[in-house]
């Protein structure tokens, strides 16, 4: 493949799932080529916290990562002073363009703006970034297909367990009428350690200890990622430009100890599903702790794991359980989009 | 789409599973026809026992379905006589050619012969019959793609749940190291009306009287239908071409209803486990009751569903469970393998 001109990724934002994908990239990356038939080298890093790094003939990930484990300027350690995102993301030598950035359900941003500008620049676009596909998928998706171009993001739901994928092309025909999931691991997990005897805040305390939760857990506990899911499985599973106020929304802040005890001593569990449906002509998604019983697979899913159950018109119910986050969890949805793109661009 | 040369399909074996493809068919031949482009008939249906019927117009499949039911000659009911499988495998007007015959682990006829003379004959192949697919793979598939054919096996495995496409295609690049599955619903409803106080006699008479077990219950009690796709398994995830005598295979026969209460007695239930994994540089499987926890997901499932535990280096364990049987179900696989021959064919 030597002489080839390579395929460029741009990586936009270096944080946890940013570094996972790069230490993967390095074990992957003899996979990549065969996919892509050519070679693939990461030009760009833009990150606005860990800096910047540029380099056509591709960067030397390994010393990336170890400056931003340190707290080195990326620009400085590599001696490659790089861009901005919404330069890498336009920039002649980046072929595809991923996003990394964190979640923000106000406005997608800066998600969206990388997106859309890679995307109006020619260039194709992965992301694992929940906002701007929950909140702009449409749009996004137009400009996309406008332009004969991909955009995946298999790891803004359940991470690398490819159930957006598996939804769309290999339960394609089976008629998905509606989907029911645990697809908020944080959540899961206070709730697993209640049933075992904790208080709600005892076991949020105890999922902050792990880093399962965020210094401010609202955005877990309240239920606003988990309606980002919502938003995102109705928009590619049902075709339906929901929006966030359609969605009712209700966290676990509000259960009590005693209500988990409660449904204990009747042999069910709470579980915070994410339910989304086609009625009739319309689709309707919500939020909310549900009682789940043990006949049901969701009931078993312990801790901070994620399922998901489809029930179709073919195939009856098909249930799917695997991890909901993590950095290498995250990153192989990053590999699994970019295999895909490679099958999508070499034709198979 | 009128005008343009329609896709011919060549159906081979009218039984449960042919009759519920043609059935399905009909109500998804819009989204084939989106698929591929261009007007899809089924052009011919051979069955040993049902008769044949050839049109190249297309034949009227309700026609032909109530001509199955009634036990009329399927020639005679279409007044469209026909061909022969192994001559509608080579027929100029089929491309794709479908063997919904019988299993036999034996040789893998006549499935075998009916899906080399249609890749002679440079048409596609899809089968759900496990015994050409578990003895012979690594010849069909080598037949495939030195002549740019596709070769499509998903209602081998788990019917319509998509679990061989998802192994390969959604989970690439996560290093499966090993699967666990209950993939024989017989068996695994017989070892559950065990649990629930029958002995293994009025187990199996409950399942043949339900139509889970044949009347000669052999290929699932003693394990063979579990061997043929721990094979198919060890084919296309691992790329090992195990044959029957490298795999240690134990049924459920021999297993009374007083070890069934004693594992009950512990909390763990016997599940008949497909086992595959690769250590080292070689690839082990196995078929064997296993005791099974309920810190496992197999443990929890129940009755004639099947299920599979992908043990992987990025994701750790992803598991999924949906049917394993039926016609819709295995129908909805011929459907799956269809669409994604539409994608191969078209570049998507």
């Amino acid at each position: 493949m030597r002489g080839m001109r390579a395929l460029g990724l741009g990586v936009i934002g270096f944080g946890v799932v940013g570094r996972g994908f790069a230490s993967l990239f390095l074990r992957r990356r003899d996979l990549l080529e065969e996919a892509f038939g050519r070679p693939v080298r990461v030009v760009g890093i833009s990150d606005v916290a860990r800096g910047n790094a540029f380099d056509e003939r591709g960067l030397d990930l390994e010393r990336c990562l170890r400056a931003a484990e340190s707290g080195v300027d990326l620009g400085e350690a590599t001696g490659a002073g790089g861009l901005p995102g919404m330069e890498l993301a336009s920039h002649p030598a980046v072929d595809v363009v991923i996003d990394l950035t964190p979640t923000n359900l106000s406005d997608g941003e800066p998600g969206y703006s990388h997106l859309r500008r890679a995307l109006e620049s020619g260039k194709h676009a992965i992301t694992t970034n929940k906002g701007p596909i929950a909140l702009r998928y449409g749009e996004l998706k137009e400009l996309a297909c406008s332009r004969g171009l991909h955009l995946k993001f298999e790891g803004t739901v359940m991470s690398g367990t490819p159930v957006l994928e598996m939804a769309q092309r290999e339960l394609a025909g089976s008629h998905i009428e509606s989907v029911r999931g645990i697809l908020n691991g944080t959540t899961n997990y206070v709730l697993t350690r209640m049933e075992e005897g904790l208080s709600y805040a005892e076991a949020l305390r105890e999922a902050q200890r792990l880093g399962y939760a965020e210094a401010d857990p609202t955005a877990d506990v309240e239920g606003f990622d988990a309606l980002a899911k919502a938003l995102i499985l109705s928009h590619v599973i049902f075709g339906a430009g929901l929006r966030p106020e359609e969605v009712p929304r209700k966290g676990i802040s509000g259960l009590s100890h005693e209500t988990v005890e409660e449904a204990h001593s009747q042999g069910k569990r709470y579980k915070l599903l994410v339910e989304v449906s086609r009625e009739g002509g319309s689709v309707r998604a919500s939020v909310a702790p549900t009682l789940v019983g043990p006949e049901e697979m969701l009931y078993h899913v312990r801790g901070v794991e994620n399922a998901i159950s489809f029930r179709t018109e073919t195939l009856g119910e098909v249930f799917v359980k695997g991890p909901g986050a993590g950095a290498t969890a995250t990153a192989q949805a990053v590999l699994h989009d970019l295999l895909s793109l490679a099958r999508d661009l070499r034709g198979r």
